[in-house]
């Protein structure tokens, strides 16, 4: 019906999306390996309590880790090949929706690394397949900091006795570890943070202490009820000094008994609006001791009377908060390709009202209402899946260049791009994460009333993904990061050198008052078709507004600094016009990406469908800010009003093809997790055999109308 | 410390929003009535699973009616009482969050009605105050809709007889009703409804089928397992031919035994987003038969030997469904003046990062991005409350002009102020819906991590509005009525005849070439001080905006019109434009009743406080729609960067007032549900205090660790 009138093979899309038709074949092959194994069957836990769920989510874990043990992964040559890849660990600060780790191998190792984990070990497949599968579920679970966070650390900050001495038993998980690092009142800012661990050089141990109750170590995932080890973060003291922040292996429950140790007061930080089946938790500390040896010590030292002994170099790995940005980037494109595909197929399969009187229901998605809702949605999940797959590509470049150590044979003008990959992932995480948080809602309120029930999934996927805008760098403070970056790129073209890479565009400065373009929007439109055919990638106007926005920043920057006392007082002051600015520049990469995407693609009819995509895009961004645009005298009004006119044109093109092209996302019913969203269509029959099974339903009569509505009845 | 920088003093404030010094002295005291009831104590519903919740709720329930038998209220003074109030009911499709019914009693009385009603009867005073008070928590109940639905019902389209057979034993207890009008795959739009009646003349019974499953009525509140009796809207059938919708009392579940009646299936719908203390249910029948006698027939009538006779009129009642969306107005004030509150006052006690580099960490509150997040919101807020209030008092006044008559003495053009009220009501339901929608996430997000927690109280308050969007009358649906109203507006000035009341800016169409007006931002801004000083209300500027949208939607339709087949097809070709139309008409509303509102004022300092939240609220709307005023030439390109530079002054000439601003809103802790947003701003220690009663801390040890972690410890 709907798919019959689709445009082009959505098969053909899914190869592009995936990066090859190989790709979508291996993909799809480990997706069924979990999906059809009995021991990982999937449980709908909306009908679940939060205790019942963390209990689900435990037995999960411990049946992945019984695989492991069965496919013999605890020989030491695949332990060397979990160390060897430690580097692609990530500091994680909120209870980060980790189930990461394993698909990271997966996903960044080179290809013929990934040959050999996939194909060599049986076992690691599988647990793999397991964590990739659980994160399509967006699911979390109590033991993703042991495996994401804990271990990783370990082989990165460890000493070789250190090792030695607990990645054996954490492997085995009779040590069970988590991240302990934010705390009550201590989040972002890391210097902030008021643990102390102070040396004893009589006992040679360290006291640690939570000293104050916004010390108390708060929100770690796992720490809760799961962990029986934290690597607990906390200011260093030895000889009256305070040496800042170190990292130390804390024993919190006894071995075999679980039960907390004495000084140790730990537990769960309670509900949250998602991630029940997560035991984030709380550890306060009074006066608790462990031995000197516990400290990692594979950089900094305490020596056992107590001298310090400085790192080498106390910059942080490059990379690990990149690429976990990067994958948030990712994730975002995920969530909301998720969000578009249930709603597209809900707005195919649901009736109502009327558009003509006596006529039948039309199909909601025959509403041009519905159809502006949705359909720009459904063109940013395509432009985020773009610049996911660019931040992935680029990441693995730069990190090979380094490895490979050319950086040197670089053009000096481009010795920034990494500070640039950097600023990129900041502020592309929070603008795709912002765009996605907002655009999953608008979803599930396109679906009316069934929205708003689990059935539809999408409050899951909404409160599991909400997070993301708050963690791994708060989203106004990544927004400013990339701000800085820009700042420091307008500086340096103004003092007359050239940026390259996505803030080239920053060169045209000195053609400061860019005239009004006078060709009409159908020229302009075919101006940027032409350039896309021509491999410019991007239409010429679009990154005017950038440039402008950019201007408007640093010139109301320039200015507060001449007024106000510092430096610093000024870019507070100017913060709202830094943030715009990036998010200006992030949705200019995303329009530049997404259309330089289109010229690799063979396929005309992909082609063709993906083009009014990407136009529905870009100038879904310029109606929304045309301010900015006529504000600059980039675009004039006649072409403001084009641009809105075209957008109701392209809703209509778009409009056959709409199912198609969420089926491309190739999403399986289970991973979806929604009646609502099923391939099949067959909603209304399957939502009433959904609610059957709602709790409340196990008995006819709930012991309510005993307990307290009968004897009011019978009172009378 | 915060509250000591404030220029006024937040109670003066408070009996501006209550109306005056009485009503605040008098809502007080309703609350604390309440509040210190131990009957009434107020559990903390997060920590509880759904059926411990349903639970919860159904006692509290039971409680109220256990008060109202103490005092007594059976007695039939006091329900002719009741009766004489039907008319403030409502017809409420989706789980509603009634708790409405009651206050709206205590609400929408005339003072001498209140004086009654609150004074003569402590027992009403106590339902009313437990009413208005789990209202303020934005919780809803198993029997709201026997209370809010059934019962009204029954009073207004129920005969003489029915009333005795069913109001005694309802109004008792014995029976409980709810109101079943949506369907599974039918909502907004009733003819749709596919529930059958026919009429068996031979066993003078109605036999009532659900034919399909997308006829299963689904989500009326607690139909799943608290009534024993629903109201049924089915189509009825009698001599082979189709009536339409009438309403039929259906017994359930056998009295006694509270067991479902044979050919009956009904049952909860599972979990939904929030309100989990409601029993939404779904209603199957299978030839189920009733009496004649249980079909509403205070109206339409079907004779023992089926013949159908016609109601007098068949309009709805005027004024319910405009009373509710009117109340729901006052709810989106309510609900985002809660999450300011919370984000505001603890955004004033968490502190984060630094500004200057080796100074304290500064109260995020000092962030201009964090002000530029929270106090146009707060702004917005303030504008709810008074367009609430607006609302109220309109829909008072013009019910009593019906009711006096003196609705002909009304001058000629104005008559159509009651479909204007209407038309209005439905848009500004949507408009506030949305933006308060948008608004608590905002805030939630704006609490960085902890926002996350339901500590924060913010994920609730958000669940249990949410609905709001799609409820009784679904946001675009109610756009497009408005917008339906603005077109008929349009072409009555069009054809020469003048519109009035909020519309009237409609009136200045024939000039249509605005000039751009040249004096700077200012001068504008200093001009529309000077018009709220002289009465004039609003800014002169403002309402072209609403102008012009509302004359491009005009024009697209026409030019839609002429090419397509249909004025229906051309409509919904042009209904992006047409919503577009209704947010600037809603937005150029409130602008306008805030700035009545700072007229009336005659304390210097609120008026003073209150004039700089009206700035930044309107200005704040004209740079996020800087587009349409650009385009408009309705105002410059200068003008628009002077009020950007102008909105930066505001957040910092708010910043000293912000909290008292949201203290004036005087929510009682309870109320708020919060703890990061407590009066005293203990926060942290609370929190911990919180976090100690999450379920998982009952045991120190979960059992998940003996059932799933031990076993692969020692396994090895």
């Amino acid at each position: 019906k709907e798919r019959a009138a689709a445009s082009f093979n959505p098969e053909l899309l899914t190869h592009v999306l995936d990066g090859s038709p190989e790709n979508t074949r291996r993909r799809r092959e480990i997706e069924n390996l979990i999906l059809k194994d009995p021991d990982f069957q999937h449980e709908d836990l909306n009908f679940l309590s939060r205790s019942q769920r963390y209990e689900v989510a435990v037995r999960k874990s411990a049946t992945m880790v019984e695989k492991m043990r069965k496919f013999n992964i605890a020989d030491p040559a695949e332990i060397m090949w979990f160390k060897k890849l430690h580097l692609v660990n990530f500091v994680e600060p909120v209870g980060l929706n980790y189930s990461m780790f394993i698909p990271t191998l997966l996903n960044q190792g080179t290809t013929a690394q990934q040959e050999k984990w996939l194909l060599s070990s049986k076992g690691l497949e599988i647990i793999g397949t397991y964590a990739q599968t659980e994160m399509g579920h967006g699911q979390s679970g109590p033991l993703d900091l042991h495996l994401g966070m804990f271990l990783p650390t370990l082989l990165h900050q460890a000493t070789e006795e250190q090792q030695e001495r607990f990645f054996m038993p954490a492997w085995n998980l009779e040590i069970i570890g988590t991240y302990a690092q934010t705390e009550m009142g201590h989040g972002t800012h890391l210097r902030g943070l008021e643990t102390t661990a102070t040396y004893d050089p009589e006992t040679q141990e360290f006291i640690l202490n939570s000293p104050t109750v916004t010390s108390i170590k708060w929100w770690p995932g796992g720490l809760g009820k799961t962990s029986n080890h934290a690597i607990v973060l906390a200011q260093l003291i030895t000889q009256g000094k305070c040496y800042g922040l170190h990292a130390f292996i804390v024993p919190i429950r006894e071995l075999g008994t679980h039960k907390p140790l004495p000084g140790i007061t730990v537990g769960d930080i309670g509900p949250k609006f998602g991630y029940d089946e997560m035991d984030n938790g709380y550890l306060k500390m009074d006066s608790y001791r462990i031995p000197r040896e516990n400290m990692l010590m594979k950089h900094a030292q305490v020596k056992p009377d107590g001298t310090y002994v400085k790192p080498l170099s106390n910059k942080l790995t490059y990379g690990t908060m990149v690429f976990i940005r990067s994958f948030l980037v990712g994730e975002s494109a995920r969530c909301l390709s998720k969000a578009c595909t249930i709603a597209i197929r809900y707005s195919a399969v649901r009736h109502q009202s009327e558009i003509t009187p006596g006529e039948p229901e039309p199909q909601i998605l025959d509403y041009q209402t519905q159809q502006y809702k949705l359909f720009p949605l459904l063109a940013t999940a395509y432009a985020f899946q773009f610049v996911g797959a660019y931040m992935k590509e680029t990441y693995h470049r730069i990190n090979e260049d380094i490895s490979q150590g050319d950086l040197s044979e670089l053009p000096e003008v481009c010795v920034m791009s990494r500070s640039l990959l950097h600023a990129l992932a900041a502020g592309l995480k929070a603008f795709t994460s912002w765009t996605t948080n907002t655009g999953i809602e608008a979803c599930r309120m396109a679906c009316g009333g069934h929205g708003y029930s689990h059935c539809s999934g999408l409050p899951n996927i909404y409160v599991n993904f909400t997070p993301t805008c708050t963690f791994e760098g708060e989203n106004t403070v990544m927004m400013l990061q990339t701000a800085r970056f820009l700042m420091k790129s307008y500086d340096q073209v103004h003092s007359g050198k050239l940026v390259c890479g996505m803030v080239s565009y920053l060169n045209d400065l000195p053609s400061q008052h860019i005239q009004p373009q006078q060709h009409t929007l159908k020229s302009w439109d075919g101006a940027m078709g032409a350039s896309v055919a021509r491999g410019e990638g991007t239409s010429t106007s679009d990154h005017f507004l950038e440039l402008q926005l950019v201007e408007i920043a640093a010139k109301n920057l320039q200015t507060e600094v001449i007024h106000r006392k510092s430096k610093e007082v000024a870019w507070n002051l100017t913060s709202v016009d830094l943030v715009q600015a990036s998010e200006a520049h992030c949705h200019y990469v995303a329009v530049k990406l997404f259309s330089e995407k289109l010229l690799q693609i063979q396929e005309k009819s992909i082609q063709a469908v993906l083009r009014n995509l990407c136009l529905l895009y870009s100038l879904y961004g310029i109606s929304r800010n045309a301010g900015d645009f006529l504000q600059g005298s980039i675009m004039t009004e006649s072409q403001i009003t084009q641009v809105n006119e075209r957008i109701k044109e392209l809703l209509t093109v778009i409009r056959p093809d709409a199912v198609a092209l969420v089926d491309a996302f190739d999403f399986q019913d289970v991973t979806l997790g929604s009646v609502l969203g099923r391939y099949d269509g067959n909603v209304y029959e399957n939502l009433f055999e959904w609610a059957k099974k709602s709790p409340l339903n196990k008995t006819e009569v709930h012991e309510s109308y005993h307990k307290h509505l009968k004897s009011l009845q019978s009172k009378l």
